[in-house]
């Protein structure tokens, strides 16, 4: 069996859901950090408008400064529009995430598009950067359910990653942007698509807002998802409405990895670390456990 | 399939690691609100010393007065000696829970006495409380790594779940007793158990200290288990060291569960509402997440 992938989205997914700018300095250093502790891929930001979403406008100038260094992770970017594409390939993004929302009203509140028209556009946009040499991974967001519009359907979701197999894009992330996300339902999502196609790289992004982040994981995991995306003491969401949750936290699922035998080229200590600073940066305890526990001593199971 | 059950342990293993004494009223409250709610068992409390655990205290006066009233879930109670188990006989306890540390040290501590000896002393406990006509559940404490040891050989905790087979005790919980529990642990134990006797009713008693404690429910659910113990809101653990959490939470798991139809007829507003009284009595945030977020409108998955 091939090993589980890291995707560290703490960068993107986490800060983007808190209301203060971090300074880039500081970005920087929990970039550094995160790229440098044996996860796979950390998501740097998100090429949206700067004065719409100040959390990110500092995108470009992060991967311009982190072109010149060597880490040991690729680094990903967020992009939404063609305008974000256009940015993203200039500033020489190695993987480019896209996406489309499953539901139709969160689609249309995001792009001003229905779910089929920006898909249509995504799939143009992954076409083009994988044209220009970049990593492209395509995701379906509300893949298990939707704030606004509750349950949604499977073929729906499942019609999504047909049309970007169609395409000949094989890496894609079901999203689970409402955090509905329940176990059965990921182990069956994530098997119809390797059915659909053996070849596939499947990511799961999990949020735990209902407290089934870590059990829907570990079903993404069992059923041959290749890459887990998570977030450094589980940052994200809004922690003033407390009705969305961040993901999966980082350091809690590498632990779980490593308490059997998987993963233990990743510096857990490191992973930590960045996230007690993360915690104290923000004032508040996050949702992770490890980070406030420390691991546990018998690291390897029995 | 037969229905997965829910035994609340929170008035007895949330409460009990609270340095707070809960008034007796207070504790009646919510214990019978627990037990009309659809839950099938409620832990009262436990028959301890009241002066070494003044939380426990009023073990006997609440199983009195509860024995007066008519109530949904059946009622337990964990006993730890021999004159525990006669104070719970003397009080008409229902469901006598029993137990035994895997680890060594662990039940040195706890009972002064090693594994060994304790296991005899549960059976002959146990079997005396089925004889005056009680249900009874053994559990292994520790089984899935100490605190003070580390790893606890899986064949130690087989063999204590052999000895209580041979004894004709069949109701058997394994307790994660320092939240070392892992998913992967939970399934294989939970079967190896099944396949040591098919009829057997395996219970899992997880906490949460390092972030896998639902993900571990879910391994012991698909694996074959059918009960699952949980304390309301995540309660337990000790709020101050940190190392120690709670077990999974009541109205999480239940949510969860509901989200693919099962479990219905538990009143999961009724759940959230006795959280949110013990979260408020506390004057501090639980673990839980649907006590916060409410839970998802579309509550069955597409």
């Amino acid at each position: 069996m091939k090993p589980i992938l890291i995707h560290e989205v703490g960068p993107r997914d986490g800060l983007q859901a808190e209301s203060a700018v971090v300074p880039t300095e500081l970005k920087l250093d929990w970039i550094r950090r995160m790229a440098d502790s044996g996860v796979d891929i950390v998501q740097v930001g998100s090429f949206v408008r700067g004065d719409r979403m100040p959390q990110m406008a500092d995108t470009d100038e992060l991967f311009r400064i982190l072109a010149k260094e060597t880490h040991g992770a690729l680094l990903s970017g967020l992009v939404l529009n063609e305008k974000g594409l256009a940015r993203a390939l200039d500033v020489g993004v190695p993987l480019i995430c896209l996406g489309v929302s499953a539901s139709e009203t969160h689609s249309r509140k995001n792009t001003g598009m229905g779910t089929e028209e920006a898909t249509g556009r995504v799939i143009a946009m992954a076409l083009e950067a994988k044209a220009a040499g970049r990593q492209v991974q395509v995701s379906v967001q509300s893949a298990f359910g939707c704030g606004f519009e509750g349950a949604i359907g499977e073929d729906r979701v499942l019609g999504i990653v047909v049309a970007y197999l169609e395409a000949g894009l094989t890496a894609i992330s079901l999203a689970d942007t409402a955090g509905h996300a329940h176990p059965e339902q990921v182990r069956r999502y994530v098997r119809r698509i390797l059915g659909l196609h053996p070849g596939a790289e499947v990511t799961a992004h999990i949020h735990d807002t209902y407290g089934l982040g870590m059990a829907s994981v570990y079903a993404a995991m069992e059923a041959g998802a290749r890459t887990i995306e998570t977030s450094f003491g589980g940052l994200g969401g809004c922690p003033f409405t407390k009705v969305a949750a961040g993901n999966v936290p980082t350091e809690d699922l590498v632990h779980g990895l490593q308490r059997t035998g998987q993963r233990l080229d990743i510096d857990l200590v490191s992973l930590v670390g960045v996230t007690k600073d993360v915690a104290k940066h923000f004032g508040r305890e996050l949702p992770g456990c490890v980070y406030k526990t420390g691991p546990i001593q018998a690291k390897v199971m029995a």
